[in-house]
C-alpha cells in the first residue's frame, strides 16, 4: 500500500477517485497486516457516511442488470449528484469477478465522471464478499455519493445479503413466467420493493404488460412489507427507454414514504445490529469450523446420524464436548 | 421419574401410551439429571423411529386449526393407524401450552384409541422446543405412530422449525385476503406444500373458492419447490366436511411423488444434518450468549453502532476478542 489511512481518507473527503479505488482496494486486501489499516480508514469514513440511497439490484443472468443499470444510474447522476456502482457476486470467488468485470458493458456510465464503477470484490465466504461491500458502501458514501448501486445476481443467498445493506430492493424478471424464473430462488420475490420487467419493446411489450398485471394481482395476495411499501410492478425497456424515469419516481416516491414513517432509519439501524450479531457469530463459530480435526469429526458424526445411529442432538453434543476439551470422541 | 430409560423404552416398543407420555415427560424435563436418561430413551428408540409421514400444519389463530386437525386426524385413525399430534408454540414459554392446552377443543381424536394428543411442551428457548418436539417424535414412531402431526401458530420463526421437521407443509388461510393475511408472515406460505381455505361453508363457500383460485394463479409465478411438488390449492369445511378427503389423498400423492423422485429421504437426511448443525452452532454460540456480562457488552456496543460511532465489524471484532480472552474493552 503506497498510502496511509490518513492520506486516503483525505482524498476520499475531498472526492479524489483515485483514493477512493486505492481505499476499496486496502479493504479486499487478504494481507493481515492491511486489516488494521483498513480498520482505522473506515473508522474515519464512518462519521462521513450515511448519507445516501442504497439500491439493490438483482435479477437472473440475462435479464438485462448491466444495461438497466446503465440507463438507470444515468438518471441519477443527472439528477441527483454522484453515483456509485458496487456489484457482489459470491461465485467471483472463482471466476475473481465476473459481474461488472468488464467495464465496457457500461460505456456511457464509465466515462461518466460522476459515476464510480467498481467489480464485485473477490471473497472466499460470502460473509467475507459482505463486509467488504458493506465497508466500501460507507467509503463512497464519504467520498460524497448519494446514490450507491449494489448489483448482484438472481441466484440465491447474496440476494439475502444484499437486501441487508441497501434500503430498496429491487428485482428484475424477465416476462414470460416459467423458464426463466428457474434461476430465481424461493424468498427473493418476497423480498422486493420494486418488480420491474425488463425488455418490455418490440414483439415484447403485449407479454411484458401481462406478466406485470400477473405479479401486481399475486403480489397482493402475499403479507405486507415491514416498511408499509407495497411493491411496484412495471415493465421497462432500457432499448426503447420505456418507463426508466418511472424507475427513478418509484425509488424517490419509497424514500419519502420510508422517511415519513420512520422506517428508513428504523431499517438502517436493523441492519447495523444483524450485521453486527451477524460478524460476532461468524467469529465465535470459526473457533471450530475453521478446525480441521474438529470438521472431520463432524463429517464422521453427520454420517452416524444419516445411518440412524445417533439423533442429531446427541451428535452436537459430542462435537461440542471434543470442541470445549480438545477430546477424542 | 419413576421408570428407568429400559422401562419406557419397553413399554413404549409395545405402544404403551402411558409410558409414551412419561417418556416424552422425562424429554421435556428441565431438570439436569434427567437429561442423560433422555438421551439414553431417545437413543433406544432411535432404531424403530423413521417410519411414519411428519405432517406440519399451520395457520393464524381463528383459522381453524384444531377442528380441522379433529376431522383430518379423524381420517387417518381409520385408514392408515395410528396418529400422533404434537403441538409447537415457541409463545406458550410464558403461558405454558396455549395451543392443544385444551384437549376437549378435540372431543373425537381425544377418545380415540389410535390417537395420541400432546399438548406444546414449554421451552425458554425455540431450540429448546425445536429438540423436545423431534425428540417426541422418533418416541411416538418408536411407539407404532405411522402419522405424525405437528401443529404450530403462523405467526413466524415456529413454521421455518416445524418446516425442517416434517415431510409435508400444509397451511391452512382464511379466505378474504386482506386484514387475515397480517398474521402470516413472509416467506410462510412460500414453504407451503399445500394451502388449504379453510371455513368453506355457508356463505362462505363462493369466497373461499375465489380465494383458492387466487392463490393457485399467484402460486404459479413463484419459484418451484426442490421437491419438485406443485403445491396443492383447495378449499374445505371441517364443519360440512368438504374435502377433508381430498386433504388425505393431496398427503398421499405427495408421499407417493417425493418417495418415487428420492426426495423424501433426501429431505428427512437433510434435516438431520440440519439439525445437527443448528444444535452444534447453538451450543458453541451459548458460550458468548449465555454470559450476562459479554451481553452487556453486546448492549453498549450495539449503541456506539447505532450512533455512528464504530462499524459493525469493528464492534463484533471487539466482542469476539472480549470474549477469547476475558479482557475489557
Amino acid at each position: 500500500m503506497k498510502s496511509t489511512p490518513e492520506a486516503l481518507y483525505a482524498g476520499i473527503k475531498s472526492g479524489d477517485n483515485t483514493a477512493l479505488s486505492e481505499g476499496i482496494t486496502l479493504i479486499e486486501s487478504y494481507l493481515p497486516e492491511h486489516r488494521a489499516l483498513a480498520n482505522e480508514l473506515v473508522q474515519k469514513c464512518l462519521p462521513l457516511s450515511g448519507n445516501s440511497i442504497r439500491i439493490g439490484i438483482t435479477g437472473v443472468p440475462g435479464v438485462g442488470k448491466s444495461t438497466f443499470i446503465e440507463h438507470f444510474g444515468g438518471l441519477f447522476s443527472v439528477d441527483d449528484g454522484k453515483v456509485a456502482v458496487l456489484a457482489v457476486d459470491p461465485s467471483s470467488a472463482v471466476s475473481r469477478g465476473s459481474i461488472l468485470g468488464d467495464k465496457t458493458r457500461m460505456n456511457d456510465l464509465a466515462v461518466n465522471s460522476n459515476v464510480f464503477i467498481r467489480p464485485s470484490p473477490a471473497g472466499n465466504t460470502l460473509g467475507g464478499v459482505a463486509r467488504k461491500t458493506r465497508e466500501s458502501i460507507i467509503l463512497c458514501e464519504a467520498a460524497g455519493y448519494t446514490t450507491i448501486l449494489v448489483e448482484t445476481v438472481g441466484v440465491g443467498q447474496s440476494e439475502v445479503m444484499v437486501k441487508s445493506m441497501v434500503d430498496f430492493f429491487l428485482l428484475l424478471m424477465l416476462s414470460g413466467a416459467g423458464d426463466e424464473l428457474q434461476g430465481i430462488k424461493k424468498g427473493i420475490m418476497e423480498m422486493a420493493d420494486a418488480l420491474v420487467i425488463t425488455k418490455a419493446d418490440g414483439d415484447n411489450i403485449k407479454k411484458a404488460s401481462v406478466a406485470a398485471r400477473e405479479y401486481k394481482n399475486a403480489l397482493h395476495l402475499f403479507p405486507p412489507n415491514p416498511n408499509n411499501w407495497i411493491p411496484s410492478v412495471f415493465t421497462c425497456s432500457a432499448l426503447s427507454g420505456k418507463n426508466m424515469e418511472e424507475a427513478l419516481k418509484t425509488i424517490r416516491s419509497f424514500e419519502n414514504h420510508v422517511k415519513v414513517n420512520g422506517h428508513f432509519e428504523k431499517n438502517r439501524r436493523e441492519q447495523d445490529k444483524r450485521w453486527l450479531s451477524e460478524t460476532l457469530k461468524e467469529l465465535i463459530l470459526s473457533g471450530f469450523f475453521a478446525n480441521a480435526e474438529l470438521l472431520e469429526k463432524l463429517k464422521l458424526n453427520e454420517q452416524r446420524v444419516i445411518d440412524g445411529g445417533i439423533s442429531s442432538f446427541q451428535a452436537a453434543e459430542e462435537l461440542y464436548e471434543a470442541y470445549q476439551h480438545g477430546r477424542n470422541i
